[in-house]
């Protein structure tokens, strides 16, 4: 019997279709050949192709802008906002826009052309995560950016243009509708409970055990009751607080570690699928203490059609609670794709 | 420059990146090689394949589920709800959850296995339209009902799992959090302002003319300000009516004919892209006399990745204005597709 979900926060709503109930095996994803790391401008020695670094990590010293990094931070050669300037309104065919100003940076995290973000060893994943978090903190010190937005897209299938595993931070100068309204949610839940809508999740969830996937000190790993997409995947951290800027030195280096295990989760149950994962985290612009910040993982294994687009309805063909088990069961291990569920690596 | 640019109903936001513009012969999406009518269940011969046929159009008369049809509906083989039964709460993992009860089902606007909807003689395209706004009409009378999603599929990047033309109907026994946001900015528009949020678009758009593509008597088809998909099309009823199932014969009659013409002016200027088309109109659950029934009809030509994802912005390419003056340039002839912006045709 398929069912309808709410998400707590923004009411948003699902349809898990158990009656579609798929299997890992049963997605066809196609991984698309690799194309290869000859014209790839992200690997080592292509370093004169991207604009100059602002900041990377090389375990063993040496000049900018050339090899020897494990993580490289550098503008986006192609930006969707403009450096310069302040967010001024502009006249547009009679209607009023803002001046999209903001930063574009790319954070490329592993030198090797065809390494994935799940096959990092921990201090790499690590200082992945260190890079962002500076990143991040320096940003949010610029008064124009009003959200700041960290995502990774992972194959063509989620929007990644080059297959070398990187990441991506896009800043606008105005708190976007979306997380206006997902505040908003966290506020009201708040004043009607008197506590954080996403510390009771957490408490609730540990407590049920169904779509837990991981536990340590600083983080819960769950797939969220209202999944979006197969195999959706949360890391809330244990501890609350609305400003991911605000993250101490040992809990970024534990997501980093906790990332990478819940990508390799999903690398290793569903054959490295497309996906995408975003950083949630109270804006600069809003300044509220009923936020908490946290990650999404989204496998791309189904098309956002039409009814999605229309009704805001999501249809999900896995349970979470069946995703949940089927992760928790996976091993994280960095070497072994032999044991892919089956399904044969790309490898 | 590129700008941010809000929608006067929802607020929600689109980064219009003009340095990234883009021309109809950019986008390089995929038309999958046809599979072929040999598999297809969609047409002639194939009716046992699919459940019996709710209604259908034979000009020339004939028996149900037999050849003969130029427009046939009937329930989808692989419902997202349940036909059964009554939307009660049910207890999941420890959470409330609501039984989807619902009808899902299919209207193929066309016996021609590669005829798309954009090449149907007016006549079929009418006969189409009459049968969906039919469909839900009579939907629209089951209390259980309180949204009724209609939308096509069109091209395997937009979600459509067969490639014969056909429409779907999803209706779910809520009203969705996103529609109920929509009609609320509809509500306070109009107590703001004391007229509907769309009557005003279309006179302010009629009066601009820079994102016109067509005007009848009975529609405007534009390219909305803030278009969240290069070369979006709205068509908008000039006639202010919150609910779909309250328009005439005449004026549907005249929307299968506008929608015909704006999906084929898309597919020459842009070589038969994916898209998918959507019915927006005030559910029975609602009853908002401020909202205005239209259909959006979004091109698939770039991904919804991370930062569309966890923002809720979507990155635009192509400006409004310039996709209005190439649509509008662009004859819809049934026939010639030789026209096609110098980009050879697939078929």
């Amino acid at each position: 019997m398929p069912e309808i979900r709410e998400d707590l926060i923004t009411g948003g709503m699902v349809i898990i279709a158990t009656e579609r109930s798929k299997r890992p095996q049963d997605f066809t994803h196609v991984n698309e050949p690799p194309k290869g790391s000859k014209s790839c401008v992200f690997c080592y020695g292509k370093e004169a192709a991207t604009p100059p670094e602002i900041i990377a990590i090389r375990p063993g010293g040496g000049l900018p802008d050339c090899p020897g990094w494990t993580v490289r931070a550098f503008p986006n050669k192609f930006p969707a906002v403009t450096a310069a300037g302040n967010p001024d309104y502009i006249n547009v065919g009679g209607r009023k826009a803002v001046k999209a100003v903001g930063a574009h940076e790319v954070i490329v995290d592993t030198p090797e052309h065809n390494q994935t973000f799940g096959q990092l060893p921990d201090t790499c994943a690590e200082q992945a995560m260190e890079v962002i978090a500076s990143r991040y903190r320096h940003l949010s010190g610029d008064l124009r950016f009003q959200y700041i937005q960290v995502f990774k897209n992972s194959g063509a299938a989620a929007g990644a243009s080059l297959e070398h595993s990187h990441w991506q931070i896009i800043t606008v100068p105005l708190v976007p509708e979306t997380v206006a309204r997902e505040i908003k949610g966290t506020e009201s839940f708040w004043e009607a409970n008197g506590e954080c809508a996403y510390c009771r999740m957490i408490a609730e969830e540990k407590n049920n055990g169904s779509r837990v996937i991981e536990q340590t000190k600083e983080f819960v790993v769950l797939t969220p009751f209202a999944s979006r997409f197969p195999y959706e995947t949360w890391i809330i951290p244990t501890k609350h607080e609305p400003f991911f800027e605000k993250t101490g030195i040992e809990e970024i280096k534990a997501l980093g570690r906790t990332v990478r295990r819940s990508i390799r989760r999903l690398e290793r149950t569903l054959c490295r699928p497309p996906y995408n994962l975003t950083i949630h985290a109270c804006p600069a612009g809003i300044k509220s203490r009923s936020y908490h910040w946290h990650i999404k993982i989204m496998p791309r294994l189904s098309t956002i059609a039409g009814f999605e687009m229309g009704s805001g309805i999501h249809i999900n063909p896995v349970s979470p609670e069946m995703a949940a088990g089927l992760l928790r069961e996976t091993q994280p291990d960095i070497q072994d794709d032999s044991g892919m569920n089956g399904v044969e690596a790309n490898d």
